[in-house]
C-alpha cells in the first residue's frame, strides 16, 4: 500500500512509497486512513532537521495529525467498523517515568517516549494503519471532513486545561482573552475560548483573507494593527494564549495581562531572537500582579478527549474553512509549500 | 500610649508619638504589642514613597510584621489572655470583589483592600493594639521571641502553596530547589523547602557572615559564586524561589530550571533595569519544557495558618538567629538603617 515516508535526517527525502500492508494483531484496530494534517513539525522532518525512523528502519511513515475510519475492531475494543477515529501521537516508554505512569505522557520526564510519525514509530500517512484502542479516540460522525484537526485541537485543549487549573489557585472568573496568532493553533484556541463564553480577541498581522472572517464568524474580535493597539481597543486580557513564538509578542504578552493574568505560551520560537527587555519592570509586574506565564506543548489522552468534545460542539462549516487546501498525498510537495492564505493544509489518503 | 507613626508622603516624618489608648470593642482582642519587624515596605513608607493614613487622619501607625500577647479576649473568640498572637495585615473592602468574598484578599481584584500599617489602617507598632479575632493568628508559645517572623513567613507559605498547586497540574515530585537571595524571604523559603524534604540550594552574594551558616545549619547548601556556578554545582532545580528582584537573576532563573520546572518570583524590582534577552530561546525553553514562571506577593489567612505551622515546626534557635538586631522603638532610626550583616531587624515595643 502507499504511504508518505521520509528518510529522517535527509532533506528532500519525502516520497510516496510502497510499504507492507499492516495486520491488525494484538487487539489493535485496523483503520482506513482518510487524511493527515501537515504542520511545522512535518516540515522540519522533511527538511532533515528532526525525526527518527523506527529501530532498524531507514524510513519513517510521516503523519501525526491523523484521521481514519475503522475497518476492523476487536470485540470489546469499544470501536466498531465505520467509526471515525484519530490515533494519539505519543506513547510512553515501556519503563515509564512517574508522569507517564500516571498517563501524563505529555509531561514525560525521561524523554524516552516515542511518537507516531515523528519519533521511532511510523505515522498515520498511509492508506491503512493500525492503532491500539487505548490510544484511539472516536470522533463525532459529523467530523468526517475535519477530524484531522483534532491533534492541533489537543494542543489548545491542554493549554486551556492548564490555564484553568492554574487559575483555580484562587478565585478565577476570566472575561477577556487575547490570542496572538491566527494560524490553526490560534484559531482553535479562540474557538475554545468562545466555547467558554469568554470575550475573545485575536491578533495577527494580515488585514484581509480568511483569518479575519474566521475570527469574526466565531463571534470574536480580530485585530491586525499590533499588540499595543489591540490592548488599547480591547483592554487588558485576563488570559493570553500566545501562538506565534515571535519574540516581541512573547515579551509583550508577558506584560499585557490584567492583574492575576495568565499567559500560556504555545509558539515554538528559534533561539537567538534577542530583545532589549526591562526585566526589572516585567518582574515587578509579575510579582505585584501575581501573574503567571507558562509554556505548554504536546497532549495526553485526556486532552484528546477534551479536544474531541470541543470539535463535536463546534460549527462544522467553520471547521471546514480552517482547511485551506486538500491535497492528494501523491502531490505532497504542494502541501509542504506554504501559500499566503493557508490556515491548515491536509493530505488526503483515500484513492 | 507610645506608637511609631509617620505622615505618609512626607520623608523623614517617622516619630514615636503619643496616640490614644485603644479600646477593645465590638468583639476585638486587646493585645500588648511585643515587637514589629522592619521590612522594605516600612522603609518605602518612611521615605514618603508609599503608605496612606486612615481616612481623616494625618498620621499612620507603622508596623505590619506584628507580634503581641493577648490582654483581653471576648468569650467565644477562641483566644485567651496570655496567648501569643499575630495580626493579619490586609482587610477586604466591605464591598468585596469575587476573590475577597472567597477569603482570597491576597488576590483582591478591585484594589479597595486596606492594610494595617500600610494602607488606611493603623499598624501594630504601638504599646497596645486591637484586632478582630478572625484576623488574628495564635502562635506556638515557643515563638515568643521570633513570632514577628510570621508575616514574612506567610509570603513564602503562599509561594510554596502556589508552587504545589501549579505542580499538581500533572505528576509532580520535585527534588531540588534553588532559592536566590538569602534575606529573610529567601531564608524562610529555604526553611519551608527543607521542611518538605527537598534538596535546597541558596544563592547569595556574600561569602561569609551569618547567611552561609544559617543556610548550612538548615541542612541546605550555600552558593556565593554566581548563578551559573551554582547550577553547575547543584544541577538544574525543579523549583526556583527568586527572592532578590535583581534583573539578571530573574532572567537567569527563568532559564535555569529542569523541564517542567516552576519559578516563583517574590522579589519586587525597580523598573528600567534593562537586559538583553534571548527572548526566542527563553520562550522556546518555556514551551518545550512546559515550564511555569509566576509572581507571588501578599498572603491570606490560609497562608498565615500555613506559616504558623511552619514556624511551630522550626528550630527556634535558628529562627532567633534570623533576628540580627532588636532595637527599642525609641531608637527606630537605627533599625531603618541597614547594616552589612543584617537579616531581619525588629523594633521592640514593651517598656
Amino acid at each position: 500500500m502507499r504511504a508518505l515516508t521520509v528518510r529522517p535526517g535527509t532533506s528532500g527525502s519525502v516520497e510516496v512509497t510502497d510499504v507492507p500492508e499492516p495486520a491488525a494483531a494484538d487487539g489493535h484496530l485496523l483503520v482506513d486512513g482518510l487524511a493527515v494534517g501537515v504542520c511545522g513539525t512535518d516540515k522540519e522532518i522533511a527538511s532533515g532537521d528532526y525525526g527518527w525512523a523506527p529501530p532498524g528502519e531507514d524510513r519513517l511513515v510521516l503523519g501525526h495529525e491523523s484521521l481514519g475510519r475503522v475497518r476492523e475492531a476487536p470485540d470489546g475494543s469499544g470501536f466498531s467498523p465505520g467509526d471515525l477515529v484519530v490515533g494519539v501521537v505519543r506513547r510512553p516508554d515501556p519503563v515509564p517515568c512517574g508522569a507517564c505512569a500516571h498517563g501524563q505522557f505529555d509531561m514525560c520526564r525521561n524523554g524516552r517516549y516515542t511518537e507516531r510519525g515523528i519519533k521511532a514509530l511510523d505515522g498515520y500517512a498511509s492508506e491503512r494503519w493500525t492503532v491500539e484502542p487505548g490510544y484511539a479516540v472516536k470522533l463525532d460522525p459529523r467530523l468526517a471532513d475535519v477530524g484531522m484537526l483534532l491533534e492541533p485541537t489537543t494542543v489548545v485543549a491542554k493549554a486551556w486545561d492548564e490555564v484553568e487549573h492554574i487559575g483555580r489557585r484562587s478565585w478565577f472568573e476570566p472575561h477577556r482573552v487575547l490570542v496572538t496568532g491566527a494560524g490553526p493553533i490560534g484559531l482553535l484556541a479562540a474557538l475554545l475560548g468562545v466555547q467558554r463564553g469568554l470575550d475573545v480577541h485575536v491578533l495577527d498581522q494580515v488585514g484581509d483573507g480568511p483569518k479575519p472572517e474566521l475570527v469574526r464568524d466565531l463571534g470574536a474580535t480580530y485585530h491586525s494593527d499590533g499588540l499595543d493597539a489591540a490592548l488599547r481597543a480591547a483592554g487588558e486580557p485576563d488570559v493570553v494564549i500566545e501562538a506565534t513564538g515571535v519574540a516581541p509578542l512573547v515579551v509583550g504578552a508577558m506584560s499585557a495581562t490584567a492583574p492575576y493574568g495568565i499567559v500560556c505560551l504555545t509558539g515554538v520560537s528559534s533561539r537567538g531572537r534577542t530583545v532589549k527587555l526591562d526585566a526589572g519592570g516585567v518582574n515587578r509586574d509579575l510579582v505585584l500582579e501575581n501573574d503567571v506565564v507558562f509554556g505548554s506543548v504536546n497532549a495526553n489522552l485526556h486532552h484528546y478527549e477534551l479536544g474531541a468534545e470541543a470539535l463535536a460542539k463546534a460549527d462544522v462549516d467553520w471547521l471546514q474553512r480552517l482547511v485551506s487546501r486538500r491535497v492528494p498525498v501523491e502531490r505532497f510537495a504542494e502541501a509542504f509549500e506554504a501559500q499566503p492564505e493557508d490556515v491548515k493544509v491536509i493530505l488526503t489518503l483515500a484513492q
